[in-house]
């Protein structure tokens, strides 16, 4: 079991109960990874799924939780022949953190009958690497994964913000481990706020995510691109695709965040 | 009060439960249209809720409800300085037809930091209608509002579908009604499925949809543009922009749906 299997394990007490320990190791800073947070209550929501694949999660952040043990409780909607609908809240100290929609169903191994192109990356080689973070700065995520950005996109780093939100790299968990559900629910939420690329620095937290599980992705390199259509009155919409190393487009997501002060 | 404002309506039966009346007049050929029916929802919502525009609505399709008497019932999850969270359930005859999470806050007239570009449209003298619907067909849905296409995009109506993804329209109400957020909310699945485009005719059902309110809508036509990235395994996802006559994005959404048979 790898790490990541680890920090996101969910063990059943009932039918519509189980436990997990939120690991101190996805932290940005404080918070935990929204993404990882996602992928420890999924973890639950499929065990209590009648089918394997989490094709729509939509998730609202009502609060932060903390690292250590929490709850999640997976209410079954309605399963019909090719879909379940399922609500799964992720719980701390008798709170809601995460509020969620989980539909399931079976993705088949199948060719696209259309596909929008994949992103333009340049070569893995001529990307870049964030520098790593402080210690004291507490983002323990970081060391979980690689990231290898297009180095326009982290031009914000050295006062050359692009002026679009945006941001693309090439994304692997630092410990070998194929891709699946659980690491694109993270992967959708592992790039910094694209709103950095357009000038707004800042902690810029997530009210709520939707995403979309479209095939299961081949083992290797993740590429994600993340985007943006709108900055207005503090609130910033992100939009990330996830492309598998064979090219496949396997998940879609997009955020609804607070604009960052400072 | 229009006709839509009226289909629309949820009175109050108690602070958690709203009375609506499902009218035929939004109709698809039997079923009733997606988007009406979430605007059915989020009057209730947003009435219980503590602020007044819903900024995020993501809502699960498990069963078609018929024309007639329903409920929403409304259940408040949190409420913070920036934006309220809560669930929402359109219930017929005891049982769920779409489940909701919806928060709320409030949009400031704001010129945007940032925007993406408006899609390309020629004029609206240069845009086409779809045919009226045969009686028996059941599509009461089309009197209820006017689509002026971009041609190409109902090329699929003569044979000669795009090959990809695509429908743009000029959208507004029949009776005439400033747009607001359910009228916006309509408007995001108001739409022929994108994948017609793509070559793929037939009953397109929605499994989930999630759309956010951006901006508060200026009177006049909008302009509805959707797009899909990938049709894959039997399923598809459909995002639609939504920008009003003052060229501002007012609506984002993506539904995830099943490609149809025949």
């Amino acid at each position: 079991m790898t790490k990541f299997d680890e920090a996101t394990q969910a063990i059943k007490i009932d039918d519509q109960t189980y436990d997990v320990c939120l690991d101190p190791g996805y932290s940005i800073g404080g918070p935990l990874n929204g993404g990882y947070l996602v992928a420890v209550l999924l973890r639950a929501a499929v065990d209590a799924a009648p089918f394997a694949h989490p094709v729509s999660t939509s998730a609202q952040f009502l609060k932060a939780p903390v690292p250590g043990p929490a709850r999640v409780r997976v209410e079954p909607l309605k399963a019909g022949r090719t879909a379940a609908f399922s609500r799964a809240t992720l719980i701390q100290d008798g709170a809601a953190a995460i509020e969620a929609l989980v539909t399931t169903a079976t993705l088949a191994e199948a060719e696209p009958d259309y596909s929008g192109e994949a992103p333009d990356m340049p070569p893995i080689e001529q990307c870049a690497k964030l520098p790593d973070p402080k210690p004291e700065s507490n983002m323990t995520l970081n060391a979980q994964m690689e990231l290898c950005f297009d180095p326009p996109t982290i031009g914000w780093l050295h006062g050359r913000p692009t002026g679009r939100p945006e941001s693309r790299a090439y994304f692997r968990m630092s410990e070998e481990q194929d891709p699946d559900a659980y690491v694109l629910a993270l992967a959708v939420d592992a790039l910094p706020p694209v709103v950095f690329s357009a000038g707004r620095r800042g902690w810029a937290p997530t009210v709520d995510l939707t995403w979309n599980l479209r095939a299961l992705p081949a083992p290797g390199w993740l590429t994600l691109a993340g985007s943006g259509r709108l900055i207005s009155g503090g609130w910033f919409d992100e939009e990330v695709e996830v492309w598998d190393s064979v090219g496949r487009l396997v998940a879609q997501s997009r955020q609804l965040a607070r604009v960052g002060r400072g």
